[in-house]
């Protein structure tokens, strides 16, 4: 091949479309895959109008045989045919057979409950006390029934778990698995499905132990179906050519991966590092950052992205032992390195900024049609996103230009961020208007925005979980359509201060205290506290003037929000 | 290096001193170890004779707070202060400590009592009828009790092997952990260690699925620390010096073992195989056999040796999986290869054999004492273990050497097999009469005695409930001191038939039948018949002559014998 072929082919687009992209849901996808290599579906008359039926019943079979045979059993081709069999079903079935494995092959209860009896008997208050004193504990039939019990209380389903964690490829088929039923479950829950999941995920956290994979450092010498696979997978900046790719895997850049014996040349998940003098503000930097520094002069390790490759291990924090394993290693052969970082993408930022945006603008509609009634119920969430200054700028700006209307500054900001392509994007003014509101609101959101008492962002929930801070937020980092359509192009740096990770992991664990360096904790504290007199100042009012007329609210926002 | 210098290097012998062997019992030489990677206990002053208590109770609290920490807490420096502080404990103080953990910290048995009491109140007719009805099964409440109570039910030392496993190095301590609770529990039959251990067990047979497990083919390329491990670990024939190694390493052979991510660089267990034209009938023929024929033309892969390196691993049965993956594998690459046998030793025969031998003789002491008497009861279990010609052979040996004495054929065979340095292996004289029993006893052996149903010898146990038959039995197949003091140095071909191998499995497993070639079966099967006639005849003779002189019984046995 020529120098030019070369320079083609390395350039060559190699992104796979969106159509043969590796499903999050496995459902169309594998049902493809199945049927094009041959299957038993493909095998049967078309004209056969029973066949998906007959399918179905074929595969229940096989899975029941798969959970009910003995111990050394034939057992390889049960299983094989139960998991061809599944990827050939319909969604429809694949639901039916999942219900079924829920639903008929739990718990035996009659046992549970014999067993129940017979415990209760033994373990009396005489039988213990009689037993405690001996040197063994209690006598061997305490410890044999306690056993049965804890079998007996053991899903059948169990059995078809181990089976599958055992023969060849049975783990990624379980994890196939596990994604249709999070797919089920999302749509519809249904209790017995979900206690099948929640058993299914401990089984596999337990399989998936770190103890069990192996850190590898994927490079330019690795095989092409394992480099195939991080182009594949690579969820959060998409690598765009060969080049990209070879970048990100050459100097000043490192990629590892967790590869698992059960899922050969697939790491399960992978990041990828960047060597810097400086913790990056902007993802250009690191992607298109040409030529890199020389690596003896890194002092920061910047994590840019963290893919998991597969949706049924949703839940299974691999990518929390991974962090902490680069970290030693990095820090084992590259001592000059002191700060480890991230740059990670906001991806529920811009879709929460919109629907708060959109319901603020919808409560003070309904408190102006509402103003003349005694029903105030809604005002207690009224409150105005925007400080007094933005909210002038914003009008302003809907003043002086056409194309951007609103009758306030939540409308107006609200059909910026929404109009066609991003445009605002494009114009300094624009720009310069928003960057302020933006960046506040960002960092309310990363800080304060929790859902059972963490933060909404599963982003900042996985690196604060693992016991990362919030350093520093970055405005217009990753200009992409991506970037622009999660978090208005804004990024966040998270940082791994070492010898404090497990304190912040323990800290946010217990109760939820999210740790950020002064600058990010400032730009919303002043708010929050403005918020708290804000809505002291409401109460007093309302008290003071209960028939009052509502614009003396509105009034009253205003003056509050100028304390 | 000169090549005689190197010529020296590979012949040298290379088998580690058995006081520096790696333990079967870790306690002693793990104490070393720490002592001498100088360890809390070097650290006190000597004159502390409170000492061994202190660091008891400094190694208790360690796994009371690697217990009951929460979550995220500091774990890693917790998991490695107990770990460390176990291998510093002395043996009484590790009894002690892990009858601690087996007592103290197994179920909370007030919790059980009180979520039986809510799974016995939500699962009576009533809920189950309502709820079964429903599309889900029963309501999520019903599954979240049995949830709760089948984690209640697991001991709270779940959690310290959980998070072990999850510790670098935790799965190998776990193993020697495992390995110290069956050297107690071969002393002392503790029942509530005994649950310890059954759960532990169960633990790592999960974590050690063969789905966690890389089959690694280990070659003269592999690093030094690897082979290293190959030589200690090596227990069926020993490794003599650099150049055993290379051989078995090289043309004609293979070594594969199961490598887990938890033990780097070090061989759960391996097994040696042997490419060759015919099955080998003996040990000699594999081991000294020089030049190996060429690959191409083999026809056999015979496994001559498999050997696992942790003791705290037993009872897990990796050498199944190993075995069916490596003749997978070896088929796949070489598929003239058509027989897969093996070549094994016997390690129980001779003992069984002596003790048979002794208590046969102490049984026709006693009838000759007893006589007169009308206590018969041993008579029944009094048997000849000799052909008639076998008898007449060894007596005749007896009456032309001083040296071999016995009153009958059983005490001259006890004494030739006892003798010093195992004079009989050195005369034809000798051999020539002892064959014909001795193979003949080893087939009954290997067939016919069990233990719990399945093969009394462990290696036979081991290979049958993998699922090959008994082949083949080699007289003089291992000359070595071992062979001959294990079998005299008789060993057997296993031979795993593809297609049978899931068949014979299952019918060892459910009903202890021994598949066997015809040869090997009838050189048991005409006595067996023998056997039953003669207990016939001399039940018929007890009955029809009660008070007859036992001498009857003894002409009768001799009278038997010959039918």
């Amino acid at each position: 091949m020529n120098k030019k072929s070369l320079a083609i082919l390395l350039r060559a687009r190699m992104r796979p479309n969106n159509s043969t992209k590796l499903a999050l849901s496995p459902l169309p996808n594998e049902v493809n895959l199945t049927q094009s290599s041959g299957s038993r579906a493909a095998q049967h008359a078309p004209e056969n109008e029973n066949k998906p039926q007959k399918e179905f019943e074929h595969v229940r079979e096989s899975m029941r045989l798969a959970i009910s045979m003995n111990k050394t059993e034939v057992l390889d081709t049960v299983l094989n045919d139960f998991s061809e069999g599944y990827f050939s079903l319909s969604y429809e079935n694949r639901r039916r057979l999942l219900l079924v494995l829920a639903k008929e092959f739990d718990l035996n209860r009659t046992q549970v409950r014999e067993l129940i009896k017979q415990y209760l008997g033994v373990s009396g208050e005489e039988a213990q006390l009689a037993g405690a004193e001996e040197e063994g504990g209690y006598p061997a039939t305490f410890y044999r029934i306690e056993r049965n019990l804890r079998h007996a209380l053991k899903p059948m389903y169990e059995s078809l778990f181990e089976r599958l964690n055992m023969h060849p490829g049975g783990l990624k088929f379980l994890s196939s698995l596990r994604a249709d039923i999070l797919y089920i479950l999302a749509e519809e829950n249904i209790a017995s499905l979900r206690a099948l999941d929640s058993y299914l995920k401990e089984k596999l956290s337990t399989w998936l132990s770190p103890a069990a994979l192996e850190l590898h450092q994927i490079t330019w010498d690795d095989p092409a179906s394992l480099l195939e696979k991080i182009v594949a997978y690579e969820a959060v900046h998409p690598i765009s050519n060969l080049i990209d790719l070879k970048r990100r895997l050459g100097v000043g850049r490192r990629c590892f991966g967790y590869l698992h014996p059960a899922t050969p040349g697939e790491p399960l998940i992978f990041i990828e590092v960047a060597l810097l003098k400086n913790v990056a503000q902007t993802i250009q930097e690191v992607l298109w950052n040409d030529p890199p520094i020389p690596e003896c002069e890194a002092t920061c390790a910047l994590f840019y992205s963290i893919s998991s490759t597969q949706p049924g291990l949703a839940g299974i924090n691999l990518g929390k032992f991974l962090i902490k394993r680069v970290i030693t290693l990095v820090k084992r052969d590259m001592p000059q390195i002191s700060t480890f970082a991230t740059l990670s993408p906001i991806p529920g930022y811009i879709q929460w900024l919109l629907s708060k945006l959109a319901s603020q603008l919808k409560l003070a509609e309904v408190e102006d049609i509402s103003q003349s009634s005694e029903d105030r119920s809604n005002s207690a969430f009224l409150e105005n996103l925007l400080e007094p200054e933005e909210e002038k700028a914003l009008m302003d700006l809907s003043n002086c230009r056409e194309s951007v209307a609103g009758r306030n500054g939540t409308e107006v900001m609200l059909n910026l961020l929404t109009s066609r392509n991003h445009e605002w994007s494009n114009s300094d003014k624009l720009l310069s208007v928003l960057k302020a509101p933006l960046l506040r609101l960002c960092a309310r959101y990363l800080l304060q925005e929790k859902k059972r008492g963490k933060a909404l962002d599963s982003v900042a929930n996985f690196h604060l979980q693992n016991g990362a801070m919030i350093e520093r937020i970055n405005w217009m980092a990753d200009r992409s359509e991506k970037g622009l359509n999660q978090s208005a192009g804004i990024m966040v740096n998270y940082v791994y201060r070492l010898g404090h990770i497990e304190e912040y992991a323990q800290s946010y664990f217990s109760t939820g205290n999210i740790h950020a360096s002064d600058d990010v904790s400032l730009s919303v504290e002043g708010t929050r506290s403005k918020n708290r007199l804000r809505m002291i100042t409401k109460h007093a009012v309302k008290i003071l003037f209960p028939l009052h007329q509502p614009q003396v609210y509105g009034t009253m926002h205003i003056e509050a929000n100028v304390i």
